[in-house]
């Protein structure tokens, strides 16, 4: 399995960052990205603008790292899904660490990893449109750049067959096809293995292309059990194409699945298979990388009650915060704090406060906030706290909030702050949505 | 009632686009915004990347002459709400039709409507922490620019105090603060019209702050009679402080109130009240401008059925849409499109699909959608269709869906497109959110 080299973050450092960004001090003077952690910021005393998103740098290096050893000492490789951060700063990361690939979701995503120098890009999508289409065969002309897509029907991977006859990828070049199995009342995907094999063939077949392997996304179903069923047809299902002789000897063999939730799953019945040629057995989970204090926080504790895999010592933590400041108290048991829809997701459940800090107090550092504390709802602009009988919450007061689901929440931020433990602003982290 | 001035749109038109920004084509040049109306493009005809964001011009042109129209009418004026769409190009158009100031809701928001040349903004919010009161009387510096803000409680005001204290902002060009009034349960306000005027008092009683007058946001309300009770307090407080000398002879007095869904009663219950001295009725509604097809649709329906106000001919009508292509179709009931979450809002309701259009066929414009289609669910980058027994959507089909909430849609993109009624692309439409 081929490393792919790290990214041209001086490019990145270089960009000059609008002043009118959120998130930046309202004085700011026109900065690059990489002048931003020598400006001497911290997030508690005032020098940035509330709300802010904060990424807890050494929490995101310390998931990074473990989800590193979990994959390498479980027979994995992991292409995390860029989707998720959008941030070339963290690919870098994720790439450091041995990322196979960068996984995304749509071509202006893969453009973005192309621009900051990915090589290697598995596009978790079928293609679809001739603008769709011509891009990822324009990419192909870069003969250092890997991609991969998923064709899950017969339509799709005609547009892909013209597509290759109308841009001619290099030889030694092709578009890399993963067919995309799926389930009954589920998202994409081939509905039988029949049709799925059916497909495999053609896609062998075609000039242009090459058949990599088969792959799911099993995020969607609700119980470990209907996982492993997916799961085992996808290992299935490869392991009768190699036979077939439909793979070429030239690449790798992929079988890959989503796996933020059930990467334990993924890794055991993956393994379970044996296959008469190598095969790489591809993650592409993208919530691990900051976690959350919610869904996934559930899933990992299952995890780690139920897998018979190898866990690295520590584990996954919580990276990404959002803190607002208390605006209002105008009842007793109700504050109001800047911070609202536009600052955090709320799809996979309100945000949690979780630290309390009140700038110029003898207060050291952040403290746990007491119990009683809930997000009520989420107003475009505004946060409605209820806070316990007796609360000193007052008006100027920081609350840190934990979140669910990182990826609705990364991309309310073009520019979110990482910092360290103490909350001094170490840099901006760029996104690109 | 003095009119401000229109935008620098010429900086704005002179600024380069990202060519990696969400809804470019794919093998776009480095543009200039202004550059992107002479390209060619059209929506329908696959020279842009799906899913993508789109501006009906000739819509929200006649809504913002509508919206004109009403409160020339009926003795109101209007500030829009600038969070709605953080679009310059947008708010230069509510100027050119009258606008009397932009809302904003935070002090980020403020500082894009400074750079662009807003000189009269309300900011409906509270200013909290050394680094947003600064902010705000560093902008008064400009003597050319006028400040409103918002004060409900006396911490409040006392930051502000210490802020005007420590800025001394230029005689003549005073914060000036509106003193909000909230309800039991709500959102930010005072509880009671005692302390509402408690407020007033001590704000006409501070240097380098005017009192300007009282407001309230009834969105949050459920029925129109609460709404008029809340509006009439309103009115109330300020007739009492104009009796009591607080508000300067210098200003305009103000009264306003949200008026996104009850606009109707924020007429005629302002409208019922006589005051000793001339008052501005402020509305600052944002989301007239492109409307819904969902919750404010109901609302104006209301808004038409029961005012005693006078309607200018025509209405409001939905100018946002957001437009995505079939991925697959694989099951007879079921079609995956490219538009998830990341796209397109969904707090006021899953987005509505209402337009169909088959690229290369022979349907020469888009085509109202059959009934029997649904979204069933949006994840981060995919839309779950149900379709009707029989229907004939295919792979590559166009879906033009109506959304709920313009705000969480406009949030989503950078970039919209504004097109003509044939989909051809007028111009880019930037946000700063």
């Amino acid at each position: 399995m081929a490393l792919i080299p790290r990214l041209d973050i001086a490019a990145l450092d270089a960009q000059l960052v609008d002043p009118l960004t959120k998130g930046l001090p309202f004085n700011a003077p026109a900065l690059r990205l990489g002048d931003i952690g020598a400006q001497g910021w911290n997030v508690l005393e005032g020098d940035v603008p509330m709300p802010v998103a904060v990424i807890r740098q050494a929490r995101v290096e310390a998931n990074s790292a473990w989800m590193a050893a979990f994959t390498q000492g479980n027979g994995l490789v992991i292409a995390p899904h860029g989707k998720t951060t959008m941030a070339p700063y963290l690919f870098d990361l994720q790439i450091a660490d041995g990322a196979w690939a960068i996984t995304v979701a749509t071509v202006q995503q893969m453009q973005v990893c192309r621009h900051f120098g990915v090589c290697r890009v598995l596009m978790a999508n079928q293609p679809i449109g001739q603008q769709a289409v011509n891009a990822c065969f324009a990419a192909l002309a870069d003969r250092e750049f890997e991609l991969y897509c998923l064709v899950d029907g017969e339509e799709g991977l005609r547009q892909l067959a013209e597509g290759a006859g109308r841009a001619q990828p290099p030889a030694g070049n092709p578009l890399r096809v993963l067919v995309e199995v799926g389930f009954p009342g589920g998202r994409t995907g081939a509905r039988t293995p029949e049709t799925a094999l059916a497909l495999a063939r053609k896609i062998a077949a075609t000039e242009g292309l090459a058949l990599a392997g088969f792959e799911c996304f099993e995020g969607l179903l609700p119980a470990p059990e209907a996982v492993d069923e997916l799961l085992d047809v996808v290992a299935d299902l490869t392991r009768q194409a190699i036979a077939e002789g439909l793979l070429p000897s030239s690449g790798p063999v992929i079988i890959s699945a989503g796996g933020s939730a059930f990467f334990d799953r993924v890794g055991e019945r993956f393994n379970a298979h044996d296959f008469p040629a190598p095969v790489l057995r591809v993650l592409r989970s993208g919530c691990y990388l900051t976690h959350d204090c919610m869904g996934y926080a559930a899933a990992f504790e299952r995890i780690c009650q139920q897998t018979r895999l190898t866990l690295p010592p520590g584990g996954l933590v919580p990276a990404l915060e959002v803190w607002a400041q208390v605006q209002s108290v105008p009842e007793a048991r109700r504050a109001l704090l800047s911070m609202g829809k536009r600052d955090v997701g709320f799809d996979a459940g309100l945000p949690i406060p979780q630290y309390w800090y009140r700038p110029g107090s003898a207060m050291e550092e952040p403290q746990p906030i007491p119990p009683g504390y809930k997000t009520a709802a989420l107003n475009d602009q505004h946060c409605h706290l209820e806070l316990p009988q007796g609360s000193e919450l007052q008006v100027g007061d920081l609350v840190g909030f934990g979140i669910g689901h990182p990826c609705t929440t990364f991309d309310r931020w073009s520019l979110l702050l990482a910092v360290d433990e103490d909350y001094n602003v170490l840099k901006a982290v760029k996104t690109f949505f």
